[in-house]
Formats: structure tokens, sequence, C-alpha cells
């Protein structure tokens, strides 16, 4: 960019801005960043010049120029490789105090010029795509297809989404209006008034370990695009791929003539608690956060003086009544249970199925057929290690390990999860699902999350039953996917009933190239907020307006 | 009606809906409620016979037919005539199971029926409001045209305005949407879409003694238009305004095939407490609050179930740097001051005027002069007390008359309040404003809420000075409102600036017809949410995203 004014931003990504909006509009497909890592769309030197670049921060201290002092280095890949990335290590208050001293410039910017700089942000880091799959798959543990496709394009996508929202909601009022009112035989009252758009305060976004880009640029983009400096705390696992972030964030707030202080980054020492300071500030006015339930309940109970995003676990069930192809259905179940090692968010977890079993298109199925199935689907598709890594990735964490090895015991093993051997990375940890039947009354231990991957198979005594254990896991504990196959329109429109009762988004009858665990930008929504597991959705309305204030002036007009 | 369906109410009332809409849009002046109560617009026999129909509720039980046994009694009007009227006591569970057992039918009638219903609800209001400005009118203390405006058609605009703004955001997604990616060579990937508006739960409307329908209407219909089921609990000192507003939603909802207790009255003792059993019990996930501050913040504290919508107490400061209308801007000052004897959220109170003068059109005045100059004007306005009492209203309780008194010894007076006789109602208790001088030293008094007929004038070091105090008093104690009178476009800017940092809504030089407080419907925002006396505004985004939630289902589509 050679000195591009804030107006030439906005102007060179309108037709991006405009396709996202008409885009959700419609709901139907649409995406602004290519999800193919092809070398016939992203070119031939992509791909390496990309993981050049990541090689590059290994062992080094990262480049950020931003106030504070001293290095912090945490993240351990799950891929056993050395990364050694040391980052700048700043405290609370210098943090806040940079971000607060932006805060008056931004926002008088408006929410054109905020926008072209958003947008021009998201263009550079999507020059960047490569770079980030590297720094994706290797503090995560996905795959790197997934890492470069939700990690990537995908939440490049969700950004744009979060900022065409925004910018919705934000123009919705004029920016000035005149108010001529008739008042008998006299002259009208005429006034002149302006309204402005007036930030929340300070935004502060917590990251999380699995999805650190995806999960986090919706609200780190929504606040930035409404006024709000933003501190980016990532999770001290993954903390690269937002260290890319704020430095190609602070580079083109500094081209475009504002101060970089307006994007900073908060990496912190594990269990520094860094994240606890920044959340109480009172000048932290917005707070968005990925992670655990335990930790999004602190928030939420103790950052009052913010409004909070959360986004924290949630126990994903399966109801499955009946099918007109239960192969198709085997199949899809066993991508969405493989996929990242269920090390996600949307993960279905809990499968629930009739103990007499399921009519199918090619006759009835007994419960051990269909539980069989299902198991011999996932080792169908994990059977290869070189193929199964591509799906699964690598296991986070110990704490996933850990969990697995209590989850064998807690019923009767169908398919027991077994080490899987990466033809690149000697020391990748990865891992095959297991999966485990329990009875009806353990519901204590399926109704819980076991974030990994571990799913659980559940006889119960009829569909009805599998309604109402669905309908008390989800009030209970939240869910982020619901799935239903069934043949009978009176069974869906059911499970549709108690899906919108409970709150949950549902999926019916998948069988092929969609999957539970994958929503869509500018078509689907990812949570809804109306169940334990978050309390907010990307992105709706809601999750826009509450960061940002309309605060007007008026004065008497002579101009008729 | 007879016997209209749903769509027919939407279609009925769709022209109305988009005037409001397109008012929205363009923040013009617009009204589709005639404000002025005289015959030429309502008729000859519409005054009387509203009249007739408040009269007919005295010393009798309010017909309303809802759950619950008891009555309870509990009104006393300012204009001392007795009111007696006997309300139903219904218990918050009765309340509670009663509007959560409508909830599931009112939520799956969808947002045209819904719009459709409540518009109906406001056209009955409409013919009503006679009836409705006499209630309010007896219950408030205001006066009679006060209460036909702001008490009928201005609080039926602002209901209007919440209805259309909640209409815009649900109607943002489609209610189905088709998807279809394609898939290289193979066939796209289809899926069929359903987008559901769900509501959060039971709502929760806690209405004030000064403006019940007023601050209570848009938050009760932007609840109810979402599909939340709305209880409404009235103030103990002015239940009447509210028992018909619910006896009317209920008679709409009754007629439409609705259950009638998608509404409900919670009409309580005073001192009963039942708000806050409400307004903490887990059914309940909206509330809207007007009134004190104490209680504003209680709810916010311990309502943590629900989202919490407060309009609190605040300091609305006036800041006097200079004039090219010294007579203008005391009559405007004096008119602000006088209406409903100060008893508004957004009435100004502190006054801050450079000690050492300000420069009109007509030359310099001193501080004296300037603040005799508002003082007289005050008592020119008052002169007279038949026509006063039509400006002040009476006082609606005692705490305001104890305050009063309190307020005399703070400083040097300057006007005294003194004693209205109303030529119609001999035990009617009206003041005139009390106009005290104080030291730019004492914040603690002027700093702080007098809520009644009390100003302060306050001579500042200079208008720097004077705008440091805006700051800090809006930053502590919140603001509804702030005007500035100046003729030095710098000045403006710089008062305009301090708006923008402590986020209060600023008037600029009012000498004529527009007052500081009064806001007007599809123009003007009443709160910012952005300081401490409200957390939310009417009617923004903010204050109808979150009413709602978005549920989706999807599926595989074999339409192309």
């Amino acid at each position: 960019m050679t000195q591009a004014t804030a107006p030439a931003l906005f102007d060179r990504h309108r037709d991006r801005l405009d396709g996202a909006r008409e885009a959700l509009r419609t709901r139907d497909y649409w995406s602004a960043f290519p999800e193919s890592p092809s070398p016939r769309v992203y070119g031939d030197t992509a791909a390496a010049g990309g993981e050049a670049a990541f090689r590059g921060y290994l062992d080094a201290d990262f480049p950020l120029d931003q106030p504070g002092a001293g290095r912090v280095v945490t993240e351990r890949s799950p891929y056993g490789i050395e990364l050694n990335v040391a980052y700048p290590h700043a405290d609370a208050e210098t943090l806040l105090r940079a971000a607060s001293d932006a805060l008056p410039r931004w926002r008088d910017a408006g929410p054109e010029e905020r926008v072209g700089v958003c947008l021009e942000i998201l263009d550079r880091l999507h020059k960047r795509i490569f770079e980030l799959a590297y720094a994706v798959q290797f503090t995560t543990g996905q795959a790197f297809v997934m890492a470069f496709q939700a990690g990537g394009a995908h939440a490049l996508d969700r950004a744009l989404e979060a900022i065409a929202v925004a910018y919705d909601a934000m123009t919705q009022i004029p920016g000035t209006a005149t108010w001529t009112k008739p008042a008998g035989k006299g002259d009208p009252l005429r006034m002149a008034k302006e309204f402005h758009i007036v930030p929340r305060g300070v935004a502060l976004v917590i990251g999380c370990n699995t999805f650190p880009t995806w999960n986090s640029w919706p609200g780190l983009f929504a606040s930035l695009v409404t006024g709000n400096p933003v501190i980016v705390k990532p999770h001290p696992g993954a903390v690269l791929p937002l260290a890319i972030t704020v430095a190609v964030a602070r580079e083109v707030l500094a081209e475009a003539g504002h101060s970089p202080d307006v994007v900073g980054l908060a990496a912190e020492e594990r269990g520094e608690g860094l994240a606890s300071v920044l959340a109480t500030d009172p000048r932290v006015r917005l707070v968005d956060y990925t992670g655990s339930t335990e930790y999004g309940d602190w928030l939420e109970s103790h950052a009052r003086q913010a409004t909070v995003f959360t986004e924290k676990a949630g126990v994903n069930t399966v109801l499955v009544d009946s099918t007109d192809d239960f192969a198709g259905m085997c199949r899809n179940l066993a991508f969405s249970l493989t996929l990242y090692s269920g090390q996600m968010c949307t993960a279905p977890q809990t499968i629930l199925v009739p103990a007499d079993g399921i009519d199918t298109g090619s006759g009835r199925l007994s419960f051990d057929e269909v539980s069989r199935g299902i198991a011999d689907a996932v080792a169908a598709l994990t059977a290869d290690d070189a193929r199964a890594v591509e799906l699964t990735g690598a296991i986070v964490n110990e704490a996933v390990l850990e969990r697995v090895n209590r989850a064998r015991s807690l019923g009767t093993v169908l398919l027991d999860s077994r080490e899987l051997r990466h033809p690149n990375f000697a020391d990748a940890v990865a891992r095959t699902p297991l999966v485990i039947m329990l009875d009806a009354d353990a519901a204590a231990a399926y109704g819980a999350e076991w974030f990994g991957p571990i799913a659980f198979i559940v006889p119960t005594a009829n569909t009805a039953h599998s309604i109402a254990i669905l309908r008390d896991i989800t009030n209970a504990r939240g869910a982020l996917t619901t799935l239903v196959y069934s043949t009978d329109n009176k069974v869906v429109d059911e499970v549709t009933r108690a899906a919108l009762d409970v709150g949950t988004h549902l999926s019916i009858n998948l069988t092929g190239g969609v999957f539970v665990n994958q929503s869509t930008a500018f078509s689907d929504f990812h949570a809804t907020g109306a169940n334990p597991a978050a309390n907010a959705s990307l992105t709706d309305c809601a999750f826009v307006a509450n960061r940002f204030r309309i605060v007007q002036s008026r004065s008497h007009s002579t101009r008729p």
C-alpha cells in the first residue's frame, strides 16, 4: 500500500464488503477467500513461501514493535517440533494505556474508514494464508488442510462476516439528519442532527488453543470495526497465529495514519492470569472468549463492567431414529467423529440409538448392528495411519490423552483409540477416536463434555426417550450442534421443536459432504446464544449491536 | 375486530410499520399518533368519553381476567383525588407459569403475526388515548396536555418505534435459504435451511411512577414482538395506565387466537418486593427497568440470568458559554426547568456559568445578571398559578417535597419554590422550581441528582472549567441530556468532543420551541447507554437485538 488514504481503502474493498452483505441477506453459499490450498489457486510458490515465513519465526524473537518489555516463550507443538518463538511480554497497564490512548482517533475515523482499514487487514492476512496455516497447524495440532481452511480461508470469511454485519448495524442510522416539524401556521421547527458511533471502550479477545484464528477473529474484528481498540490475549499454546494477526493489523493501522496501538498483543506465561486482570479492568468494556465453561462462567460473573461474549463447552448430541442411507450415515458420522480428533466445540459426542434398533432403507437393524456400523466406519476411515493423520491431526495437549484413558473405563469399548504414527513428524501425538457404549442411566458420563476423540453410543427406550435426553443434556450443558437421523417427518418435526425449545442448531440427515461440526460463514450461525454452551452467535446482529453506542447532537437549523 | 386473522392484522397496519421504518432511516420528523388533544383531531366526544372511562375505573375492581386471586389498592393521586382502583394481585409463580405456558405458541407465530398483533394493540390503545391520558395524569401528577402527549401520543410513537426496529432486526435474515456450494466436477452440495426467531424467555417490565407508559412501552413491545411473553410490574403509584395496557393487550391476543397470558399484570402492595422475586427467577431472561440508580444497580447485579435494560438517575448539565439570544436562552431553560416540576430523567439540573460572565448579542452580562435572568424567566413563567400548574403538574410524592426543602439550605436561594394552587383540584400538591446558587467546590451537592423542581447555577472559573465539571459529573453519575449555549464554534466542538468522550447526547443553543428534556421518536435517541444513567437507549439496534436468538435447521436438498 502506497500511502493509501482510508477512504481509498474502503473503496478498494467495497465489492468484497457488498458481496458479504448480499450473501448475508440470501444466506446462500458465498466465500471471499478460496479454501483450496492448490497451486492452481494460490500459485506455485505460495506454499513454500508460507512455510519459509513460518520457519523464520522459530527460535527467534517475534517481530512486533509494541509498548512493553521482556519476552515470553510458551508454545509446545502437538507435532513435536520445537517452536521457541519469543513474544513481547507486556504488562496489563502498559497494554491498557496504549489502547486507551489510541481510542479517540480510531473512534473519530468513523465507520467507513474503520471498515476500510479492517478489510485491508484481512487482505494482508489473506496474502499470508499459508504462513497462517502453518502457524495454526503447528500450534493447534490441526492437519494442514484443515488449518488452511478453518484457520485461514474460513476464518477470514468469518471475520469478513463480522465486519459486514457490524457495518450494516452502524449504518442503519444516518450520520446526519434534518428534522422539520410542522408548527401550525408558524414556521416549522427545524433541527440539524448528528449521530456519532462511539465505541464501548477497550476490547479484550481471549483466544483458545484449538482455533486461535477462527474463534478469535469474529470478535476481534467486530470490536475493532465498531471503534474499540482491541487487546488480543492468545492462549499460551497458540500464540503465533494471533501474533501474526496483531503484527499485520498494526502494520496496516500505521500505514493508514492510525496509532498501531489500536491493536495490541497480550502474550503471557502459562498460569500468569493476565486475562483476568485485563477482563476486570474498568477500561475494558468488551470481552470475547472461547474456552472452558469454568473460566467462561468466571468471566461472566466477574467482568461485570464489560459486555462478555462467551463460547464455552457443550455436549453435542446425535439422535438416530431411522435412515434410508445407513452407510452414508455411518460414513458421515465417522468423519465428524474423526476430524481433528473431536477437538472441536462442534464435534458430535453422544449418539442416542433406540435399544430395539432402527429402520433403514434395507430393513431393520439392531442396536448392536447400528453401533457396530458406526464404529466400523470410524475404524475404516482411520485404518491407514498416513491417511488418518490428515484427518485427525494431533492431540492438542496432555489433558486430552488423559481424558481418553479415563473414558475407556466408563462403559463397553466398541472401538478403542489407538496411536497413529505420523509419516513426517515422529514425535506427533495422534490418536484415533474411542467409541464407547454407555447405558442410558449413565447420563453423568455421556451428559458431560469429553473434549477429544471420544464418542458415546447410548441405547435408549425409543426415540421419544432420545428426545427427552437431548432436551435434558442441552438444557443442562448446552450444545453447539445437534444432529438427527430420521425418515419420519413427524420425528423430524418433534426434534425440531425440541431444538427450538432448548435453543440448539439442528442438522438433519447428513449423509454426504456436509458435516455437523462445520458451519459456513454468511449462511450458518455458529452458536445460538440460547443454551449454556454460548451466550452469543457468530455472527448475528446481537453479536455486534452492543459493541458501540450512538451519541447524538442537535441544534436549531435555519436552513429550510 | 371481527375474527381478523393475524396476517390480516399485519396487512392492516403495514403502512404504519413501513412509515415508521422509513422515518427511522431518515430520522426526519414523523409521527403516527397525533399529539394534539383538540376535538378537531380526535372528535368532539373523545375527551368526555375518555374521562368517563377513567372515572369508571375509580372505586372499583379493575376489569382484568387473568390467573391469580386477591386484589391490591396502592395508588395515591398527586392531584389529591381518591382513586381506589383494585387490581388483581397475582403471585410470582402464577404469573411465571402462565407466561411460560404461553411462550411456545407465541414464538411459533413468527415475526409478522406478532408484529400484526402488537400494532393492533397500539391501535386499540390509541383509541383509548384520552382514557390513558387521564390515567397518566392522575397517577403521575403530569398536567393533562403533557399526559396526553408524553403519556399517550409520544408513548405510542416510542412503542411503534421499538416494534419497527425489532421487525427490521428480525427480518435481516431470511426465514429460509437454499445453499448451493460448487463441488468441482461433481454435483454441487445443496442444503435447505430454516432460520427461526426464538425468544429469550419470559420478559419483565418494571414501570416507574412518573412515566408509566412512555418509559415502559418500548421495552414491553420490543420484548413482546420478538416472541417473549411479558409480565408488567407497574410502580404501585402508577398502576392504572399499565393495567389498561395489559387489558388491551390481552383482549387483542385472545381475539387473534393467542393465549392472553402472553401479557400479564404484576400489581403488588407497596414494599412487597415482587419485582425482585420475578427479576431473579430463572425463567425471566429479559428485564426492562426505569427508576432509581440504587435498584437499577441491584437488578444488574442480581438478575444475572437475564439481560437487563436499565434507565437510572443522572445529573443533566447545562453549560453556558455565550449566546446571541439571551432572552431566548432564559425562556427555553425556564420552560425545561418548570415542565412537570423537573420530575423528568431528562430535566436539566446543574447550570454552569463562567464567574466572570458571558458574551451575548447585546453585550457582556455578569454571572449575577445571567443567573438572575434565568431565575426571573422561571418566575415569570410560573407567576400565574392557574397557568403554571398546566406546566408543572403536581408533585409525584412526598420525597420530592422533602428534597426541595433540603435543597434550600445548600446555597444561595435565587428563586424560592412556592406552592401553587390548582384551580380545579384543591388538594393537588404543586410547586414552582427552586433555583439555588452553589459554589463550584460544592460538587457533592450539584453533582448528585436532586429529582424534582430543583436547579443549581454554579459559577465556574471559565468554560474550560465548565467542560471539566461536565466530564466529571457525567462520568460519575451519568446524564440523559446535556445542553450547551455558545456562539463560539470552537467551544461547541470542544463540548461535542466531551459529550462523545463521556457518552451523553448534546443539545446546542436551544432558544426556541425544542427543549432539552424532550426527545422525539424516530429521530432522537433517548439515553445513550454509554454513561452510568442508562445501559440502553430507546431505541437502537442494541435495544432489540438481544431480545431474541436465531435457531437454524438444515438438511440436504435434492432440489436444484
